[in-house]
């Protein structure tokens, strides 16, 4: 019988490389899609190419140039917002927000699935996303998923296209419990949004300050280095 | 008074060119978008810029690379589909269709506006494209304001942003006439999807097709040359 298949959009950090083992373990022949587009810590897309070798069936890597949009530190020079934890407002939304990116990268998975027929799209926004990057909440993904039934040629095949977001009630800690049970690897996954030349993670960024929590919190040791915490 | 900011998706062709009129007339400050996809007929991207010209306050080209997704014979060698009155399907979905190009389109005019603080976002779907475009159809245009109004930061403040498509219920002789009532110099417009090298409308595809019986049905001269009609 011919698989199903799946588009999943992969950066290389924890939670796309779980929704890629997910997809995997649900038997869909599995398609990855990974932007270049002009992010700072552009290594993530070498750690995306491992992650999916020997999993998918194809990845994609496209080039967006969001650069081209001003706005977010994570696509210019913009000096960085970095995790207060003294000062932590709950909804803050941090310049590492890049204006409507993850409508961006959901348009062109869209398209790129229709281009190959398939009709499942997976994403991996998560609760420690929610409240500092509006794109990540879940009526935005539903949306989206109606423009997609109705603007695709879906349209004629009853509105089949789905967008699954497994991992929207959930936590880092209980996504990274959920990965290891599914085998991810994660020593190959990348997360920091400011890594030094040689792609090492800072260790200091929001994203390193989430990921290291998370993996204590879960109850787990982090496999990767880190510049501050030199190798013993 | 500060002007309010509207971002205008200008393609150079009839149906935008009478948006960024009917947005300048409303006394928008205008920002127009206008895309580099890999499309064959690039060329309409130099007839936006003299449109744009004197009319905005910003005219941004981006450059998407579309042809890194495959399924058109807009973006690629494909043979493209011809208009063929007598076996014209209302339904069809013609090959020059670019999968989910608008959805891909407008959620770079969204982190655009975004990114500028515009609220109003203008764009030309009618009538003419509805049956054959699934991606021209006006719920499309709804769940996608939806999105945006839940997934930027006009999120906070109280979902003011709008998706203006306010030639949707329009067919192209209308909007001709439309247009020409405001101003429009058509001459300068440029709707043909297989020019040639020098630029000139090849009058036989499907939009020199549409272009050419619109402005006989609203009784207007179509002011460019064709390829096929050689300037006397």
């Amino acid at each position: 019988m011919t698989k199903k298949k799946a588009v999943v959009v992969l950066s290389g950090g924890l939670d796309s490389t779980t929704i890629l083992y997910m997809a995997k373990r649900q038997d869909f022949e599995v398609y990855a899609l990974t932007f270049d587009y002009g992010q700072r810590h552009k290594v993530e897309i070498e750690h995306a190419k491992k992650l999916a070798k020997n999993i998918v069936k194809e990845h994609k890597i496209l080039e967006l140039g969001l650069n081209q949009i001003a706005g977010s530190s994570l696509t210019s020079d913009l000096k960085m917002s970095y995790f207060d934890a003294a000062n932590q407002i709950e909804e803050k939304i941090y310049n590492t927000y890049v204006p409507f990116r993850n409508g961006i990268f959901l348009s062109f998975a869209i398209a790129y699935a229709e281009s190959i027929g398939a009709d499942t799209l997976f994403m991996g926004p998560n609760k420690n996303d929610y409240h500092h990057y509006p794109d990540c909440r879940p009526d935005f993904y539903k949306h989206f998923e109606n423009a997609a039934n109705i603007g695709t040629k879906f349209a004629s095949e009853g509105g089949r296209f789905k967008i699954e977001t497994p991992l929207i009630n959930m936590y880092k800690p209980e996504i990274i419990k959920l990965g290891l049970s599914l085998g991810v690897d994660y020593s190959q996954t990348f997360s920091c949004y400011d890594p030094d030349a040689n792609g090492h993670a800072c260790g200091k960024c929001i994203s390193c300050n989430v990921r290291i929590s998370s993996f204590t919190e879960a109850g787990f040791c982090d496999p990767i280095d880190y510049q501050a915490k030199p190798k013993e």
